[in-house]
């Protein structure tokens, strides 16, 4: 089975089905994925303002109605709380099980909130010679805690987490011009060259995903990531939400070029 | 006193000490000036998702916290209850009074949203040579409702407003790739040439502002309007909400040419 090059469709029936639960990473090519979070009504007003003032690294794919599961602009009849391979629920900011399908811990008062994934921009950057290193080293993409405090709505406040990409100085002009247009998958970079002035430590030691190689004469640049969301649950410590696992995505129906509207 | 070439904080002053009780129209030459819809926070929750469903005809500059009158990002030391010359309050979607001061209306539960308006674009279509015919004539600029139902979000929905300036293909194609880089300002045009396809009947006899000159070889060119969140109230009829009166916007610090980002 050839997951690169099926429908998006395809593939959300077989993770319905439960025939598939691991990552979901080079399925549907071409399609962009998103990140979720899943919160009660009573918290999702915060979290929306949250998103609507950090868009950078929470920019929003699509928010359901109140109790709905149904993606109706990113996925045409796509359900939220079984088209996932594998979800994450937490209470009180820890993690507290994992599930492949959601369908018994759905409630009339949850909303969900599909988050763009800079994996969109990536098909982008390689098709114009700018290097995706963890992509040619068979590995998840760095990223990293920061020192950069999103800006806080109501109950929700935490550090942005990054992606990073190491490449020329050339490569890194090439790539934020690219990024800059696909403002709905974190856009363009928000850091370029010197960790320590982000609060990065050590390259070497990401803090999810896993360390590439930099190589002599590259600099690291740095994107806002979709993983901020968890890190802010973390923070914030809502008494219960529910995410994808990393790596886990939901595929949509609409092309990662499209998104550059 | 020359209003165009003052600071937006002293016009807001005089504006705070009831000096200034007109439109802002020309004030502050390069800044940015806002839309302004006040709810209470419990129908901001259907009013935000609505923003962001619908962003090409609300696009948010910012949204207050709870209770909270300040404005921060957009404007140093702002205060959304007296700064901006003439407010409206409605009443189950009825126009039920006219202020210069809402002061002895604020509520701790009310949000403040600020709207980005169509007014930042037209100094940068100017500086292109593109003609803004309103401006020319000396009129306030014609708008008009739309067929186009914006996306609805749980309590609210309604028709799209226009605003429309004439031009030749040429200069609407320079306008289009202008403003299309100016999201937080309505972006690119929602529609360009015969008016019938979006439900306008008569460009002559606009619903909102006054008609202008279209001179042979001219296309109507239409853009999203702030008004939009106005006619939503109409239709939605929320109990209590607060905007300004059209014409008499919020200044902001911020300059347009930086509305880009």
């Amino acid at each position: 089975m050839e997951y690169a090059k099926m429908a998006p469709s395809q593939v959300r029936q077989l993770i319905r089905e439960g025939k598939i639960t691991g990552q979901t990473s080079g399925m549907c090519d071409g399609y962009a994925q998103g990140n979720l979070l899943i919160l009660p009504r009573e918290e999702a007003y915060d979290f929306l303002l949250f998103t609507q003032r950090n868009p950078k690294p929470c920019p929003i794919l699509e928010v359901g109605d109140m109790g709905s599961r149904l993606v109706k602009k990113m996925a045409t009849g796509g359900d939220i709380a079984t088209d996932i391979p594998r979800y994450r629920l937490w209470e009180n900011g820890e993690l507290s099980g994992e599930f492949t399908d959601i369908s018994h811990l759905w409630r009339d008062d949850y909303v969900y909130f599909l988050i763009g994934c800079s994996f969109s921009f990536e098909g982008e950057l390689l098709a114009a010679d700018v290097p995706v290193r963890h992509i040619e080293e068979g590995r998840n993409v760095p990223m990293y805690l920061t020192n950069i405090e999103c800006e806080p709505a109501g109950m929700f406040h935490g550090k942005t987490v990054v992606s990073m990409r190491p490449m020329t100085a050339e490569q890194a002009i090439r790539a934020t011009s690219i990024t800059a247009s696909m403002p709905r998958v974190h856009g363009a970079p928000i850091h370029i060259g010197d960790p320590a002035k982000i609060g990065i430590q050590d390259l070497s030691k990401p803090d999810f995903g896993e360390a590439v190689t930099v190589k002599e004469g590259e600099i690291p640049v740095f994107w806002c990531c979709g993983v901020t969301p968890q890190s802010v649950v973390m923070s914030a410590r809502p008494p219960i939400a529910i995410s994808h696992a990393p790596g886990h995505m939901f595929i949509t129906d609409v092309k990662n070029t499209l998104l550059k509207d």
